[in-house]
C-alpha cells in the first residue's frame, strides 16, 4: 500500500525500496528521486568514506497506543506525525557542528517560505550563534538546481515576511544569497564542497 | 493506559506528563525520574539560556500503515520501534559538535555493555574521528550517581568484551575513565561544565 508523509513524500517500506529506486533511476533524469533520497544517498556516502557524518533524524510520532502481543515485537497501534521542532539533517565535518533543513519547489521562479516554521528558523538562529553551521539546502524541481544557503539569509527573507513583506524568495534573491551546489552522480549533492568555501577552505574541485 | 518505550522507559502522553513529573518530583530522592527526564530537562534549560543547543533525536519508528480520516489528521495503524543507528542526544557547543548516548544501570558495582549496540560504539568513533565530542552519561541509579565518559574509553571497554574480556565495566574502571557530574537542581545533570574542562576551559563553579 501506498501512503505520504506530512512532507509529501511518498512512504516506501524498506523492502520496495530498492524497487521503488530502480524505477526512479530509470525515470527521465533525476525528477523521480526526491531531495530527501539524494540527500540520504550523499549522507551515506560521506559517513562511508569517513567524509562527514550526517544523519537525518526519524520522523518525530507522537505515540498513544502500543500493544504487546505475545512472542513478538511491540507494535504502534495509534501514533501521530508531529512537526518537527529543529531541523533535519544534523551532524559533523571537521570537529564543526552542521545543522540544516531540505526542501524543494516546483515554482520555477521563488523559494515559498511556507516550507518553513518559526521555530526551525529560531533554531538554525540558535546553532549559529554557538558557532554551528546552519543553512538550508533549496531545490528548484522544475530545473533540478540546487542552493546552499546560510541561516542569517533566510532569517532575513523570514523576517521580512513577517514584518509584512513578500512570502517568499525571489530566485534572483536565492542566487545572490547562496551558493549552487553542483549535481554529481556519487554522491549526488557534494554540498560539504560548498561548506568547505564557507569555512574557508578549497579542495580539490570546484564549486 | 501506560505502556514501555523498548529503553524501559514509560510512556507518558503530553497531557499526564505534568502530573506524572509532579507525583515523580515529591517521590523520595530523584529516584522516580529517568536518566532521560533529567537529561532533557538539563537541555531544555540550555536551551532557553543559550548555553548550548543539544536535543534528543525522536525514537525511530518503522511505519507499516497509515490511515488518512476524512477532515481530521492522518493516523499511523501499524508502526515498530526501530533499534536506534546512532547516538539519542546531540548538538553544539561552542561550535563543537556533542554527540553523546545516556544509559543507567541498577548494578551498583559494574555498568554492563549491553546496555550500548555495536553500530553505536562504531559511531561515536566516527564522531570523534570527525572531531566531534562523543561521550556516553552513565547512571548509576541505587547511588544517583552520574558519570561522563568520552567514547574512546567506551570504545576500549567495548573490544576488551569483543576479544573474549568482562561484558561489563567495573565501577571503579568508570570512576577512573570518567568524569562525575556534579547533581544540582536546575540544570539537574551539568555535564556541559564536564566538556568545559574536556575543552580545556574552566568556568565559574568547579566539578
Amino acid at each position: 500500500m501506498a501512503f505520504h508523509y506530512p512532507n509529501g513524500r511518498k512512504y516506501v517500506s524498506k523492502n520496495s525500496e530498492a524497487i521503488q529506486r530502480s524505477i526512479k533511476k530509470s525515470s527521465f533524469s533525476n525528477r523521480g528521486k526526491t531531495l530527501e533520497d539524494d540527500l540520504n544517498d550523499t549522507n551515506e556516502y560521506y559517513v562511508a568514506n569517513g567524509i562527514a557524518i550526517v544523519h537525518k533524524k526519524p520522523t518525530p510520532i507522537q505515540i498513544v497506543d502500543v500493544h504487546y502481543p505475545k512472542r513478538s515485537a511491540a507494535v504502534i497501534k495509534e501514533a501521530y506525525f508531529k512537526q518537527a521542532s529543529t531541523t533535519d539533517y544534523n551532524g559533523v565535518y571537521k570537529g564543526k557542528h552542521l545543522d540544516f533543513e531540505a526542501k524543494e519547489t516546483q515554482n520555477p521562479t521563488s523559494f515559498p517560505l511556507k516550507n518553513f516554521h518559526e521555530h526551525q528558523i529560531r533554531h538554525m538562529e540558535s546553532i549559529a550563534q554557538q558557532g554551528g553551521i546552519a543553512f538550508v539546502i533549496i531545490r528548484f524541481s522544475k530545473t533540478d538546481e540546487i542552493y546552499l544557503m546560510e541561516s542569517e539569509h533566510l532569517t532575513k527573507f523570514w523576517n521580512r515576511m513577517i514584518e509584512g513583506g513578500r512570502k517568499s524568495i525571489t530566485k534572483t534573491e536565492v542566487e545572490s544569497c547562496s551558493k549552487q551546489i553542483s549535481l554529481g552522480f556519487h554522491p549526488r549533492i557534494d554540498y560539504i564542497k560548498v561548506i568547505d568555501s564557507i569555512l574557508g577552505l578549497f579542495p580539490n574541485g570546484s564549486l
